[in-house]
């Protein structure tokens, strides 16, 4: 059976040396009430409840076929119900919840680690208390007293759960595209009309009641994104004093049978005038939604951060255990048959990406996180707009940067077992399966890379970038010389000048920057990932342990091994959009 | 359901323009026997047969869970044994054999497009016909003739099938530690004892007798892989006059659960004082595998192919029919709620990337299949020398660089249906489990990529590299300027630089190579892959329709976009060993 061991001992160290966390929380009155102790005490457990109570179910889950669909009904995985229990009375759905509505009011620089490890250990077990986390969240923002008081509570002791309903079998990417109707009724409410697609966690057995956030057009609303209206639409009516009423008229069709999260039940669910309850004002059911829109982004890179730790704590064991063959520099364990692979370059190579990108994503996953914190609880205005300005930004690169990087790790670790990571029981090929939603749902991956390069950059003229790059000048301008600071203000100064030549041909070519949108996108994520290795180094530099030092040998290693890519990335820029946008249409499927 | 119109046109383009397969045939007297209106009439024979009785069994294989193993028996997903019995009866299994034994003698070139159709519509069901013709290659290689006319003629109707059975538990990539015993018995027969594990086809209901080829140590054998001997193992005895015998003592213990290809049945097979029968000398057994390997290996690098073009087709289909957003240059179908995915160019992107890398597959495994016809039917001695050495460089190629790009290409191919790519029905997901297993088995990537630069580059001071890279140029100062003669012109320069680099390195330091072997065998890939465009563009050039004029772009989008990779790979190889082998072992378990 797969193993998992939280990395408690790096999550620390990128807390506590790399980005100060007690010195950042203490400054801001707001999360004055945490400390590294609480932080330590609160992932110390998360490593237990995600080792003891789901990693196992994971696989079991996977094996048993996922959940099932019946009559209307879902039943999740053997264990799920119990697992889920335990989860909500930990008080683990409102970690990050506000304390008014009965959360715990823990920043996200430090849940973003409590949630890694459930993502390691059982991503179709995340999937349900993340979409009630998601809605409420657009509900504490946008719904009026009365909804918050009646909702969230019943969120965060996990007794009711909830979902998003926005996606519609025409209707994806392009929102704009919606058909479900909302058809006011006397008393305030709507009926709600319409079927919505891949709805996660859209029906379950794991709580008394389903609040689906559900995105709608009112009559006569306006044509496309404009015209389009945020409701809750309970699954079961929710009577005057809280307690559950009428069954709703809206129902679970189908679930989807998928390559992977194979134990979240993704449903088809169908409005039949339903009763629904607007939330917020009419036709601002789209920023609602881009309300919870980056943690929900930032949570996708963070389900490829678990998966690509969980691949490689089971890739190097495997490559420890397994003997074959004997080192190119003579035997190195003349006791046994052969020597562990790990003597091989082309081993080593594998596991050492995986570890440097998941080291530097880990470290990006808080400093994005603590961006977040202080959008949320800084009281100083313009940290509040530069903050926000970056979450903006980076964003895109938390959801799809991560989540490449991790199927690229995925697919390492797997190959370190040979044809034994072909097998089921091994769960190397499950890791994979369960890990490439992650590229695909809350925006594709190159959805997310025309978000960077269109609204984000050059919508600003590159204003947003200029302005993490001088940040990140400034750090590397602290640092004391090395290959690591170099190669910093080297690939400042590289993805700078590709901002610029993107910015200017953008101005004449309106179908440039989508062309070149993923290679922008990589571009970035690997600036923002040696100014992580830069920030990791300095943390380190000064600490003789072993556990520090090697963190600079993965920093060179880095610099010398992953950077690269960049090159490629720089001249796919260049080449531009022409040869891409030249050949007709029919040319894709015409008979070759 | 997945559709799939086999790529005819494109595969005649390769054949009869690029590599003027007619000339080659005519010239050469052993097969002057084949033309190109055969070959065609052969292709479309199994364009009709993939698509029309193969493909549709592909999906409900899967679906229905696979193989089945029941008390050491096999069952193949219904509709297997009717469309085997037609794959025989049709002669396919013997497509490529020897007349003398009831092939029907048709070159590698040919076969190898063939070949791939299957590999496209259903990779499952090419397993079981795959081994069985790699074995007859084996016997008819290196086994007596009593024992060629007892197997070889079975094989090729399709009454009886083959094996190979090489790993154990503990023992694959390194043969050398295989524990299977061989006991002489005084009939000149051996008693065969161990158990083989990731057995393709060890057991199953599709032919009548299945005969096993299992390497295995004689007594007294030397240590290692010089003491290690093929002998055939038959499921039941041959009688005397050619009629099936008594059951051997060999039976399937069990068959793996695995990511894909769950149609084909792997197998543990235990061996329990079997009855076998050495084929060519003691000790000589490793040899007589290599003789096959090369083609094994190409077929891995043909499943690559088949499996991108199939993701391919259909991916180019749905983002024809998806409509999501509007063109940035304007709306281009106002009669419809929104355009066609095919005007963004990260959708272009993608499609480009695939079809320039199956296109210059295709013509890559003709080109090595070619080489291989070369080494088997030319009488010219110092041509066969030479195609000889190719083959070997290319090899490791065709294995892993077709099977990495074909991964590659299947994931963006899944990316083009967005979420619908996860959903199983639509058969992406399938494509890219199945495919998986091509980078794994017969070797892994990273074992072909130390083949590449060990035994096929350094062992020999880049000799075979040389003077592939001296073909090329002689090729590129044929053309006329173009891009591609440039940039073809451009990359021998520096794949000879990294080659010269890498011999250098090497004579100092022993573990150099393996550190860097996949970016050397990606390098060697991007080389072979813009000669083959380089061929592609002078045989189209000339040829004023569309079809062949969208050749020169797709070669012109491969210089700007895709070859690019190079300089990454480049950097790369430049960094060296040093950082990747400097960590101690115990480094990465250790808790982070």
């Amino acid at each position: 059976m797969p193993i998992y061991n939280a990395p408690l001992k790096d999550m620390d160290f990128i807390l506590n040396d790399v980005f100060k966390a007690d010195e950042f929380w203490q400054a801001n009155e707001n999360l004055a009430h945490v400390d590294m102790a609480t932080a330590n005490a609160i992932l110390e457990e998360m490593a237990k409840f995600s080792k003891n109570v789901i990693l196992d179910l994971n696989r079991s889950a996977d094996e048993a076929g996922g959940a099932e669909f019946h009559q209307g009904e879902v039943k999740t995985p053997a264990g799920f119900k119990e697992a889920f229990k335990q989860f909500a009375e930990g008080g683990w759905v409102g970690l990050g919840a506000s304390e008014e509505f009965g959360g715990q009011g823990m920043p996200k620089m430090l849940t973003v680690l409590a949630d890694e490890m459930i993502w390691s250990t059982n991503p179709s077990f995340m999937l349900y208390p993340l979409l009630t986390v998601g809605a409420g969240m657009a509900i504490n923002d946008r719904a009026s007293q009365e909804q918050k008081e009646t909702y969230l509570p019943k969120f965060y002791t996990g007794e009711w759960s909830g979902t998003m309903c926005l996606t519609e079998p025409h209707s994806g990417t392009d929102l704009g595209l919606i058909k479900t109707k909302a058809e006011p009724n006397a008393d305030g409410s709507f009926n709600i009309s319409g079927t919505k697609i891949f709805i996660t966690s859209g029906e379950h057995d794991l709580s008394e009641n389903i609040i689906h956030l559900v995105l709608a057009k009112t009559p006569n609303a306006p044509a496309g994104s404009r015209g389009i209206s945020l409701f809750i639409v309970p699954k079961f009516n929710v009577n005057a004093d809280g307690s559950i009423g009428e069954h709703n008229a809206v129902a679970a069709g189908s679930i989807e049978h998928k390559m992977g999260i194979k134990g979240s039940a993704t449903c088809v669910m169908n409005f039949d005038g339903a009763k629904g309850f607007i939330v917020g004002k009419e036709n601002e059911g789209l920023a609602a939604m881009f309300v919870m829109m980056n943690y929900e982004r930032l949570s996708m890179g963070i389900q490829g951060i678990g998966a690509a730790e969980f691949a490689y704590q089971n890739a190097a064991q495997y490559a420890t255990d397994r003997l074959q063959g004997r080192s190119a520099t003579g035997v190195q364990s003349p006791e046994k048959p052969a020597d562990s692979i790990l003597v091989h370059g082309d081993v080593r190579r594998m596991l050492l990406n995986i570890r440097a990108n998941n080291e530097a994503s880990r470290a990006f996953a808080v400093y994005v996180g603590q961006q977040l914190d202080i959008t949320k609880f800084s009281t100083d205005e313009e940290a509040v707009r530069k903050a926000n300005d970056r979450v903006a930004l980076l964003t895109p690169i938390a959801k799809a940067y991560l989540t490449d990087k991790a199927l690229d790790s995925a697919l390492e670790a797997q190959m370190c077992f040979g044809g034994h990571g072909y097998i089921r029981e091994w769960g190397m090929e499950q890791c994979i399966r369960d890990l490439r939603i992650s590229q695909i749902y809350e925006g594709t991956n190159g959805v997310q890379a025309i978000d960077l390069i269109g609204r984000k950059t050059t919508k600003c003229s590159g204003a947003f970038i200029a302005e993490y790059i001088a940040d990140i000048r400034e750090f590397a301008a602290s640092m004391a010389d090395s290959k690591v600071k170099a190669a910093t203000i080297q690939v400042c100064n590289d993805v700078e000048g590709l901002t610029q030549f993107i910015v200017e041909q953008s101005k004449t070519a309106p179908d440039f920057s989508n062309a070149v949108a993923v290679d922008y996108l990589h571009a970035v994520g690997l600036l923002s990932f040696v100014y992580m290795f830069a920030r990791i180094s300095q943390a380190a530099a000064s600490k003789p342990e072993p556990f520090y030092q090697n963190k600079l040998v993965l920093a060179d290693y880095y610099v010398a091994k992953v950077l690269p890519d960049l090159a490629a990335r720089a001249q796919r820029i260049k080449a531009g959009s022409a040869l891409i946008m030249q050949l007709p249409e029919e040319y894709f499927t015409a008979q070759s």
